[in-house]
């Protein structure tokens, strides 16, 4: 746990109280001891910093704002993803705050189970503390935001055209002769990036031209075969080093505070 | 699986001997049938495919050489990385093939917990169970080396000096204002890539300045703090992107049949 992170509602003036899960990772983990400064943040807003001078379940500490601490670089990068099983989910939750992935969007292809929408990671709101646990990971205080789409034309032709300004660059990895992203070094990315991960076996003929339709291009990740969450993190991992080749101009999705599901 | 693996010792002529695990994985979840044709190949050696006649432990199937499938792309990627605890080894040793990591040299550092070494999964051969999962995965037939070194000293004025060659870029990823691997595009590089990843909490100081002393030049991963498997990804990702900035002229260890531990 990288940074401590609160939500809005849990604050009260410069006050925070500790959850007893964050109490007890604090003593057992950390080994944190009364008098501490700790990274701790506001989720959707300002890191900072808390003194704690007690350990236990509903302690309250003094939280302190510190806007000078490094700033995240924003990747201005969304992924579509066929919804995977919930154990690779899981795994996928956990890694998009590391990545600097904003937005996630769920979508049903032809081999996704369609029993996976059922799962109670995604009904039970299980889903966020993997999220907040990613972002405690990296030390982010953003929240990804996810959608969940069981209908693939209703996303991809209606939902798509909403979200993505029409300069988002779309990008789509795929087994075959397509250039892979290193074709893109030094082109000038001036906006977001939304990528669309398909499910295990690939995304079938008529989503890919649904794809095509949209605006996405087709790239190789190479010959080897990636699982879900190798390729998000290979890909993000690229996006990153684009932007170092082109910084972007783009003004990131997170200022806003709307969530949809 | 994307391929099912064979070790030299299990090839007959050109027959192979189903295992248990693969009669039944191949019944279960590919749902194969009798006379299908599946991609195939043998351990650091040839990939093919194979004619499954029957379904049944130890049923023999007719293996095809077929040296004209897309090769694999070397990275000409080595990665020292200081032991983690064995659920992350498990982790990193799955995502090995997929990344095309060729050599993985498991290092002490002052941050590893020494009962890490005593691990069942580094002394039983678990750890090639997760490679070779991997490489099933990936459908890859090269399996990285992996080198335990439980002395840090050693290792690093040692053993790095013998592994290495002369030309080897070497590469530290750490907290900091060092620039990200994006300076390295365009560059020339002529040879392999050799990546020293931190434990949690990074390298300390004396093993920061025992890198150094090697060669090792420290670059930024940005703000955001990455889980092991997490950053091995993005790091063999952004490697990957710049091998395709600047192809590699050197010739991949993967020749060589020698595997130490």
């Amino acid at each position: 746990m990288n940074r401590l992170l609160f939500f809005a509602s849990e604050r009260q003036g410069d006050r925070v109280l500790l959850s007893a899960a964050q109490a007890v990772h604090l003593r057992e983990v950390l080994r944190a001891t009364a008098g501490q400064r700790l990274r701790a943040g506001i989720v959707n807003g300002t890191p900072g910093s808390i003194l704690v001078n007690d350990l236990l379940p509903g302690a309250e500490a003094r939280f302190h704002e510190e806007a000078d601490q490094p700033q995240e670089d924003s990747l201005g990068l969304d992924v579509v993803l066929a919804l995977p099983r919930p154990q690779t989910l899981r795994k996928v939750l956990l890694a998009l705050p590391q990545l600097g992935v904003e937005r996630l969007f769920l979508v049903r292809s032809a081999r996704v189970e369609k029993s996976f929408f059922a799962s109670p990671l995604l009904s039970d709101g299980e889903w966020r503390r993997h999220l907040l646990a990613g972002m405690e990971q990296a030390g982010s205080c953003w929240m990804p935001r996810i959608e969940l789409h069981p209908l693939f034309r209703p996303f991809v032709e209606d939902r798509l055209p909403e979200v993505l300004a029409p300069s988002t660059r779309r990008l789509l990895p795929h087994p075959g002769s397509a250039p892979g992203l290193g074709a893109l070094w030094g082109q000038t990315l001036p906006g977001r990036i939304c990528l669309a991960i398909g499910p295990e076996g690939g995304w079938q003929d008529h989503e890919l031209e649904h794809f095509n339709a949209a605006g996405f291009e087709e790239h190789s990740l190479g010959a080897r075969i990636l699982r879900v969450e190798t390729a998000l993190s290979v890909l993000a991992g690229q996006v990153a080093l684009l932007r170092q080749g082109a910084p972007m101009q783009a003004s990131p999705v997170k200022s806003s505070t709307k969530e949809t599901r």
